[in-house]
């Protein structure tokens, strides 16, 4: 069995505190980048510094140009659309939500394990998506490993090692491995500092703040 | 239930079959063509000249532009790799392959159906493409079914009506609708007239023989 795996990661905590996670057990990682026509770029602009610093392989793949605007509104990728405020759980984000943004990725990085001979492709999903992602979701993870086990010659495992896991959790593991959460971008907005008032901010504020980190990122 | 259906469309005999079957049994057929990186538009073209000239809603995924070529290497989307001739059984077909891609084209679909509310996709997997693509199967279908029912707040179905007819037998069905098969390209090569040698063109030319269709398109 090989020993690569290939991480979707997006410049956000999560992805982030997985890819170091693996690298820090060993397995050789090769990282996926999407551009999928976010607001802003400053999430994969981190990863991809991230990526470079440490010389992790990476692909950028670019979405941006092939008409995604058309797969439906949504506040990520529709700039008429206003980010909102508050909490994950709010109706309101639903807004933030790709029409199968998950799959469309997973289907990707399947895709670049087969090229490149890797056995196994990981995500970032977390309990605290759960319950408005459906694409977050252990039973998505399963459907979506048994769909990979035989879409080409050679099967594909599907890992989501942090479904289970609330965001602060994923912080304690980081704050376990040392990590420095400057490199990780959080916010919907692209300033120049985090807003501090999306969900995301808010999470990660509050993920922070569980495992007793002090966030490093300066907030508006 | 909506009786919008996303038709995913290449412009071949295969799909414009089941494209023209779907209009014929009254859906609301909506067809998104995906430009991948093929070696050449021709079938693309011919596709979107037939929604054009009968009206059908259509959308082309430009997939060209996002880095594909890191996908792997495949005759189809590698120019230096030669379009080998001969059969689907042989072993060269496998040439052929783009790592994922049905997968990756039927989760962009998915995400286009759930925008614009349709509650099914359908492809043109028959089962003549089974015995070396993985993704045409059965158990694909039916596995793909299932992560389709949960990705998103909308389920989606998959259906791949053809899985159990030959092209003989699809090309059998396009004779009973009547169907102009001018209007479909098949050829892997993209010069002015269909080479008459590759395996998409010799699985062609067998199944307009064993419906009794004089092909309409003169070979090189």
């Amino acid at each position: 069995m090989s020993n690569k795996i290939v991480v979707i990661y997006s410049g956000g905590m999560d992805s982030y505190t997985m890819l170091m996670n693996y690298r820090a057990a060993g397995r050789d990682v090769h990282a996926v980048l999407f551009n999928y026509g976010q607001r802003h770029l400053k999430e994969l602009e981190y990863a991809m510094k991230v990526a470079e610093g440490l010389g992790i392989p990476h692909k950028v793949v670019n979405m941006s140009k092939m008409g995604w605007e058309l797969l439906g509104g949504s506040s990520q990728t529709d700039k008429s659309i206003p980010v909102p405020e508050g909490h994950y759980e709010d109706e309101t984000m639903r807004l933030t939500v790709v029409p199968n943004r998950n799959m469309i990725m997973l289907s990707m990085a399947i895709g670049y394990a087969v090229s490149i001979g890797a056995g196994t492709v990981a995500y970032g999903a977390h309990s605290g998506d759960h319950a408005i992602y459906p694409d977050c979701r252990r039973e998505f993870v399963d459907a979506m490993n048994a769909v990979a086990q035989i879409a080409n010659y050679q099967p594909v495992k599907i890992e989501a090692p942090f479904q289970d896991l609330s965001k602060g959790e994923i912080a304690e593991i980081g704050k376990d491995l040392g990590l420095d959460y400057s490199k990780a971008w959080t916010c919907y907005n692209g300033r120049a500092k985090p807003c501090g008032k999306c969900g995301a901010c808010q999470e990660r504020i509050e993920a922070m703040e569980y495992a007793g980190i002090e966030d490093p990122l300066e907030y508006e």
